[in-house]
């Protein structure tokens, strides 16, 4: 296989640019005619560090990759644009291997109305991508950053917590759950929160419509990412841990795994969902744009206040050390 | 070392972003609000295909992921603005290692008046840089793409050629070559278009302001590379390999290592200058931009005519079979 075979035959699978992209893959650049403000972003997946090979098609390692990507410009309520996808390939993955992972990152494109402007491709010696993701809104004021909660604030999470990190205890057989009737149900759930991550576009639009302060998106978990949004807001923040939305079957799971569902929910990462701070009379009109059939729905959990840090108060009044997805240390030092 | 630590440490070290970079490294995305048309590239360096740590200094390398890149924007004429760097970490670099890295990239950056704008940081199995430039020009109309050159046009080549493989040769202690007296500066040179390419912005945008009407960076080598110029724009190219601009000290390197120094100038790849098709009225002012002290120069060495593929004309009369840097394809195979 050769890297300008592969990148004719990725080409030809692409569909036409839209208009404002003037110039799509193939030449030394790709030539966009963005509207207002643009949010640019990048995220490496890394065999060993972020998936197995053993675990997961190649078709949703790709499109994994593009959804966490696009996760954070769904945190700052832009519309998504343009990706740029670097993928190192092993020797041992051949040309068709390379085609799948870009079906999954086309499937993914197409499902979030994302162009795949350009890329790079080159031997590495463990499968590496690498998604640069360009979003779009009107103006800078349009997007939300990690900075705008203030005291009084109310603090809200999109969807459910726990879900990717009980996948992944499913898909690394670390959990005995026998799932039965509903139950088969929550186990297909939980593994595609780990497998198949959705990036909340639509909910981070409307969380900025209705007047969020600040948003982040959970990949590192809730501890994690709540602390990257008190330290960039100023601010502290106070969490019901008893009030967290937990994804139906964490509790199963975690149990015949012998682990805290709590725990999971704060420090497993990878729900992708969205923490947000907004003022409180902003709730019911952000409730009710996330709240339709089909929307991810919207949970009050805790409270922005003056000071710093992230308290998470257990219902037996201790507070949840909360830890996180770091991507420089092994699993086995997280908690 | 932790992620968190690192980029904490990062950012303590990049300059405040100019105006129209709203908002720089460490929130969920950078927000940038462009002039007109934005032209975006990524490309990615891994050790052992692009370089080896054994015979680059990490600052080097840094230096090399930002330039190579931006090589992209200057072959677009687009005036550089932001880059996004993933860099995946090995076991054996430590954070010291990591900030020589960003050391080598911030150089460059301040360079060119590049902003870092953002990146990721993961673990990885080899030192892994991917690098995303998004550069800005007025409107779509002022970038020159690879797909406008005409049967007619003259082909010209900023620079010299063949001197990064001749660094490379030497580097690997591959040549012989045993320099004194001025052949000490040409060695030095070398080993500097290997180690630490130019990207030939300026001339870019020269080039660009003087009517070029296709252009391509040399990444991959003249022969490689004037076929993705032939091929987008439709034509085909004929050069003459006698008229090629040959770095000072490339023949007695070449000979030193049994290497025939046209090959190494076609064939070698990396010498990220700028290969260009222009109507023959618009070569003196281009060549007058190019000319002045300190500028690489232009020189003219073929022309497009119709129909397709790249011929490179040998004085005996033979022509002259060009490979080049496929990053798929080890290095034994390429030629």
């Amino acid at each position: 296989m050769g890297e300008f075979e592969l990148l004719a035959r990725v080409r030809e699978r692409l569909p036409s640019p839209p208009p404002h992209v003037v110039l799509g893959s193939g030449d030394d650049a790709a030539v966009v005619v963005p509207g207002g403000a643009t949010a640019t972003s990048v995220d490496a997946l890394v065999d060993g560090v972020h998936f197995r090979r053993e675990t997961a098609a190649l078709e949703q390692i790709g499109a994994k990759a593009l959804a966490v990507a696009l996760s954070d410009l769904a945190a700052m309520g832009a519309d998504p644009g343009e990706a740029y996808v670097v993928l190192g390939v092993p020797e041992d993955l051949d040309e068709d291997g390379c085609l799948e992972l870009l079906d999954g990152i086309a499937r993914v494109a197409e499902q979030t109305g994302t162009t795949l402007a350009g890329g790079d491709v080159t031997r590495a010696p463990a499968l590496t991508l690498a998604v640069t993701v360009v979003g779009h809104a009107p103006t800078p004021g349009d997007l939300v950053t990690r900075a705008g909660a203030r005291p009084g604030d109310l603090l809200a999470v999109t969807g459910e917590l726990g879900g990717a990190a009980a996948g992944l205890l499913l898909l690394e057989a670390r959990s005995s759950f026998e799932p039965h009737g509903d139950a088969n149900l929550d186990r297909a759930s939980l593994l595609a929160r780990q497998l198949e991550p959705r990036p909340r576009l639509d909910a981070g639009r409307a969380l900025a419509a209705a007047g969020a302060g600040a948003t982040i998106d959970l990949s590192d978990g809730l501890g994690s990412d709540a602390r990257h949004l008190a330290t960039a807001s100023g601010v502290g923040l106070e969490m019901d841990a008893g009030s967290l939305p937990l994804a139906p079957g964490l509790a199963e799971v975690a149990a015949s795994a012998g682990q805290d569902p709590l725990r999971l929910a704060v420090s497993g990462g990878e729900d992708y969902e969205l923490l947000v701070a907004l003022p409180a009379e902003r709730l019911e009109g952000a409730k009710a744009a996330l709240g339709p059939p089909g929307g991810p729905g919207l949970t009050r959990i805790g409270a922005v206040v003056a000071g710093e840090g992230v308290e998470i108060r257990l219902p037996d009044g201790g507070t949840l050390e909360a830890g996180g997805f770091d991507q420089l240390r092994p699993a086995s030092e997280r908690r």
